[in-house]
């Protein structure tokens, strides 16, 4: 059977600001000093699915910025637009009947354009065999990344038994259920108790089966999706596409289906990951100083620790201070405790409330 | 007789770096809103001596933008411009050999630069009456700031009987000696038992009696105070400066001057000052927002407190710190902790020491 990748580049987050920007978002940043995110995404992603058969999902809104910094990698008809933002489940939906409608069935690696991965010969063997468990069981298969510290900024899978998998080198495990992001203490509980893993966001299955679960979980959003369907088939998706996408739910994958369905199947991802869910996520990427500090730019520091920098143009000049996060981006200086990244939002939303748009 | 004010603007120290510059010392700062901090000087002086009668001592380096800067505040020989920085005494001295050469004996208000004052009236009082005093009793006047903390970062004048001075309203006093900085327990000390005083640089005195103290005390200095004094009789001041100045011991007036002479008198100056040492001082200069920050230029803050920030063009976003400095620069930005606030010099060796001569 056919395979597939569907890279999802929708997303518009506020988390990267100032560095990602509303016209700018994090899937299009270079943060690892070789290119940007999506397009080592797709690079990853090609190791394991040919290149022409790599969709990208994003946003009508950055498909020029998809074909420009995409160039030689995604042309035409493989970057899928959306009309409009409606979270993963529509994202996934549309690209699941695309590819059934025009190609016929086969096997999709739904990757998130945005994450972070290092091993990449450990990532592409358990896509592999996620392929083959998805090619042979009809299943919705899911990574659980193996964590490596008591992480909060991550949903878990509790995982079941491990199922045997003729002979697979990556564990199979059932899943007996997803949880939300756990304060400390409860996540220092999942790493001692086991049988956790963070909720990678990476989903293998065949196209047919995953729009079966649509049609079984999620019929209204099956609905819409038919109508596109059928839409593909008469030659006038853009219009049909425009008219309905807008109005199918905005629900998440894994609230619509992944926790609802009864064929889901988490195979164990053993390579190192992280969503680069904030600035703080810089210093997973880099280098540490003897310092502990991770500066991308020109920098001086003196008696600075555990500081992440990031200048785009001017000198860093740091002294005496700790744990603390710095990006001068364009028109905008960010200075932010690293423990309070996620008030970086905050500071977009009084951007927003103050009017001041130009800095979104 | 004769009154003149003499502006000591040759500095060009690192601490107010990255806003000061190698090009744009501190003097050349605006850092009130208002004006630059030399204009400020000169315009508060001239509310005690005649603005024709003002003049201005700097770096020769520095002259070109002198006259930029000061424009419709002074113009051609009233700005004596040093061929070499060689400490205050040199400076004073100097001053005090081209007035009298050239204008006879006066009345010299002596001030730095780049200093803080706050209600001006009293300072033109007390400086009134300080040039009362030397016309009077040929005395070497200084001014002592009232302490309102205890300073570390200051010299302190420890002061003796209070002197009939002929019923000034500000008090006059013997000095007992000069002392250093102190630690914060002997400056804590130095207020408990009271008659210290802040060394404010402020020096009124006759040329005549200046130039005196000098024959006295600093002989060598003298000599080459009076080949100057020669030239400009003979008319080849420029020349023979160039010559003799570079070649004068760089003594400041306190140690070469000051601590030695007899007949110093010490007058209270109770208006607000400060020498603006470093870049926390800005605190000093402007209105606290409710946490207690400063900031000049477009910020936005959340859970920030005693920060002090100077954008020049950027946004500066702020989040979850506490008693930072973070100043926007042309081609720098600084992050320091305001109790690190001489790392700043450090910065500025580490970045000479790297070759990096296009940032200082």
């Amino acid at each position: 059977m056919k395979k597939y990748g569907i890279i999802m580049a929708g997303g518009g987050g506020t988390r990267f600001w100032p560095l990602s920007r509303k016209a700018l978002p994090k899937q299009f940043l270079n943060l690892t000093g070789k290119d940007i995110l999506v397009n080592e995404t797709f690079d990853r992603l090609s190791g394991v699915v040919e290149k022409e058969n790599i969709f990208v999902v994003t946003d009508a809104l950055y498909a020029d910025k998809t074909y420009e910094l995409m160039r030689g990698r995604v042309t035409g008809e493989r970057v899928l637009k959306e009309p409009a933002a409606r979270n993963t489940a529509a994202c996934i939906g549309y690209a699941a009947m695309e590819i059934l409608t025009r190609y016929g069935d086969g096997i999709l690696c739904v990757v998130p354009s945005d994450h972070y991965i290092r091993r990449g010969e450990l990532y592409a063997e358990t896509l592999r065999q996620g392929m083959k468990l998805a090619e042979k069981n009809d299943c919705l298969v899911t990574i659980g990344i193996v964590p490596s510290y008591p992480a909060t900024g991550y949903g878990y899978i509790k995982s079941g038994r491990t199922k045997d998998t003729g002979g697979f080198s990556q564990t199979c495990r059932e899943v007996e259920e997803f949880v939300e992001k756990p304060s400390k203490e409860v996540a220092e509980e999942y790493l001692r108790e086991g049988g956790y893993f963070w909720n990678s966001g990476i989903f293998i299955w065949k196209a047919s089966v995953i729009l079966q679960a649509f049609e079984k979980l999620l019929p209204d959003v099956y609905e819409y999706l038919s109508e596109i369907g059928r839409a593909i088939k008469s030659g006038n998706e853009r219009q049909v596409l425009e008219e309905v996408y807008p109005r199918i739910p905005k629900i998440s994958i894994d609230y619509g289906i992944m926790e609802r369905a009864d064929n889901v199947v988490m195979l164990e991802g053993r390579f190192d990951w992280s969503d680069v869910g904030s600035l703080d996520a810089l210093a997973l990427l880099h280098p540490l100083d003897a310092g502990g500090n991770v500066s991308l730019g020109k920098h001086v520091f003196i008696d600075t620790e555990g500081t992440i920098c990031y200048a785009k143009s001017k000198l860093l000049a740091v002294a005496g201070v700790k744990d603390l996060i710095i990006v001068e981006a364009d028109d905008v200086v960010l200075v932010c405790a690293r423990e309070k990244a996620q008030e970086v939002k905050n500071l977009v939303e009084q951007l927003k409330k103050d009017g001041k748009e130009e800095y979104l």
